[in-house]
């Protein structure tokens, strides 16, 4: 029996399709994975796939930024150092998990990857990038010393992403170091 | 005309493959191409592909890790600062190369995903840790002040890998300033 509302009905197609895809992806790489076998595991015709996201990588792109970017509030305890220790905190134990480190890497590998695409490319991070300068305004504006975006894009985030693409640890305790060398530095 | 050396013979397919799929990679995502795709742009049956790599991202990743990790001298000019701004600087131009970069998050894309995949994964980071791992020991047997290889890794690769998954700049001045900083710290 088809439900009265469209729109709940879509809603329930994305999320079967989001479903299959995420269990396929946890099995194998993404290169390995076909359309027609998203829809088959959803129980959703392949062609309504391919006219809502028109192939395989936008799909799982869309899958893996939306699983990615879930939003949380940004720590605000009033000390620099604390709201980087939480905030590199959650980033590391979502990356530590298998499913966060899952779709870390899944987005790397299905954004595009011409160089014309860069602007989509960045786009993600560019999140991430907005929500430490929040933090850093902030500390500016109580008087605080704050190292410079760029610096905890360096040494805060890049290690903890390139920990968790190339399987080395990447725990909170990490984090913890990583925000303590950089602050150190900062208050130089 | 066949010829009489199968070795000769193999090589030479191997070299059709891999340009083939290394100009596909060029053109669109790894997701969207298809292992008949490469077999027919290198005019080489289909089958004979699934036989040498098995399937699609073996065949990816091998391209993609025979063209990352072409070998250069490591340098040795009896100074850990210089030594590692050649280092760094190589790397640096590397990823900022269309072939580099693409070849780069080629690797990623299709390093297998699953977490007991993970000594696979980090097999190629390890071949870059191992470099740097020469370079300090050089330098402590001089005795120069030298940071620790994690060091190194966290502050010196990580932000030029993470730079170039997501667009943003990683030249040969970043990479002097990044030796610069790292250098900074473990002189005090």
């Amino acid at each position: 029996m088809r439900t009265a509302r469209p729109g709940g009905r879509t809603a329930q197609t994305k999320a079967a399709v989001f479903e299959a895809a995420s269990a396929l992806l946890a099995e194998k790489s993404p290169a390995s994975i076909s359309m027609v076998e998203v829809a088959g595991r959803a129980g959703v015709a392949a062609t309504s796939l391919y006219r809502r996201w028109g192939d395989l990588p936008t799909l799982l792109l869309d899958v893996a930024v939306e699983r990615l970017m879930e939003d949380w509030p940004l720590p605000d305890t009033g000390c620099l150092a604390t709201d980087l220790q939480v905030w590199a905190g959650r980033i590391a134990a979502s990356l530590g998990s298998r499913d966060g480190s899952l779709f870390f890497r899944v987005y790397v590998a299905t954004a595009p990857l011409a160089a014309e695409a860069t602007p989509g490319r960045s786009a993600a991070v560019m999140r991430r990038v907005g929500q430490i300068a929040a933090l850093l305004d902030r500390a500016t504006a109580r008087g605080e010393p704050a190292p410079a975006v760029t610096e905890v894009v360096d040494h805060l985030l890049a290690p903890l992403y390139m920990r968790a693409l190339f399987g080395m640890p990447a725990d909170e305790s990490i984090a913890l170091d990583l925000v303590a060398r950089l602050l150190d530095r900062a208050a130089r």
